[in-house]
């Protein structure tokens, strides 16, 4: 059981934001990672078809027999997590709730803001995560659904970035938060921009290394936190053009993919 | 056979500006639209997976008898023609050859510029339809990607729409052009913005009226132009949300969608 892989999936390369951490944190647990880039992206899509590709999704990566899901998408974090729980035998973890929980340690004068995909602003599963956690605090969320595209293009430092972000952002500056939350897991790249629009006084949270923090958890409680001592073998699958997810990703990871091929089932 | 529908898909709701335009040229022609929205957008994926969507979706239209398709986007158009006419036993008819001899008849310098999305550009597909007509025009291209999920968004003339058209344009004022056709079916809806950093000497090319000029060409020629008296009953699917594109798409064809529905084969 314990040298079992972590799975992983995401609508595209943004869960490697995720995957990232858990290297850092978990060096000895093997990744089996799943970008979804046929039907990218999901945060402009309705939560039933969402919950379809992600049930279709954890399908593919129980063929590799994972002790742990982890949904590294938030859009499909905030719509699918029930009907994923239900669906399978092994612990699902969604970025929603550790990115939540971080946003209330941080912020001091209560009150947050959160950015994220149309769908994901739309569900309010950041607003009820936080709410829960103290229904003292004031939550502000908007939608910005151009950053994905941004991103995808590498225009993370642009006149055009910024003039984006002026727009969107200005609605948080007028709410006088002191806590951003990057609500999906393409915005970690433009953290520079958005710290820039925002000003030095505001946190920006994303929930990246909270995940990992949670995964960890987890995986101790039940036991099962790899004793492997070789350098784990980590695979990456994507429903498309398997050579563009290597040369983006590697920008999201960091480092190297060694191996990624093309998953079928779509 | 004559009262048979005209199946039209699109990746999403740009297909609706070639819609608009057969609506005006052919007035008495039904039309079954399919826009696979759970799938969109196309012009970011690889042309094998193109290709195996545009199959699913002209199958998808042929269960309502049509006597033509009209593939009418370009990322579509410019990577799966041959095996859609392979595949079909009616008429296909894309959106590239009509753009491409539209502009290929106003240019008088013989620069023509061509821009699109990712896939689009990189198939090279405009650039062989114009130098198959005249060999001795210059095609300059460039892909737009941010422009899609700008009209999505519908900042059609916004500050930063300005400052990203002016980025990727600047490239085709240096090349001296005196024609940009817009291959692809969101463009249309940026006209204004793209018009104005082009400059007033540059024609704008969009092929939807072409497009519904081959389509009453070929239908005539079969003898197949409908007859019908009646006011035809269109039918409208989606392959997600429904609401949604009703929203988006009233935009692109300027009148009322009075009935669409989901089609569940994704």
């Amino acid at each position: 059981m314990k040298t079992k892989p972590i799975g992983i999936f995401d609508s595209g390369v943004g869960g490697l934001t995720v995957v990232k951490q858990i290297f850092k944190k978990l060096p000895h647990e093997e990744i089996v990672y799943l970008g979804d880039t046929a039907r990218v992206p999901y945060g402009t899509k309705s939560p039933e078809t969402i919950k379809k590709f992600s049930i279709e999704n954890a399908d593919f990566l129980l063929r590799f027999k994972v002790k742990l899901i982890v949904v590294a998408c938030n859009t499909a974090s905030s719509t699918s997590m029930d009907e994923l729980i239900r669906h399978v035998n092994v612990p699902v973890i969604g970025v929603i709730k550790p990115g939540a929980k971080k946003a209330v340690t941080v912020t001091r004068n209560n009150k947050i803001g959160v950015i994220g995909t149309y769908t994901t602003i739309k569900s309010r599963a950041y607003v009820r995560e936080i709410k829960n956690i103290s229904s003292k605090i004031d939550v502000a969320s908007k939608p910005c659904p151009l950053f994905v595209p941004l991103v995808e293009e590498g225009w993370l430092r642009e006149k055009a970035t910024f003039a984006i972000a002026e727009k969107y952002l200005a609605f948080f500056r007028r709410k006088g938060i002191d806590t951003l939350v990057l609500g999906c897991t393409h915005y970690p790249l433009l953290k520079q921009v958005i710290g820039k629009v925002m000003g030095k006084k505001v946190k920006i949270i994303d929930s990246a290394s909270s995940v990992a923090d949670e995964v960890h958890t987890i995986l101790m409680s039940m036991g099962e936190l790899s004793d492997n001592k070789r350098k784990p073998r980590h695979k990456f699958f994507v429903t498309d053009a398997v050579e563009h997810f290597v040369r983006v990703g590697e920008k999201f990871l960091g480092t190297k993919i060694q191996r990624a091929e093309r998953a079928n089932y779509v």
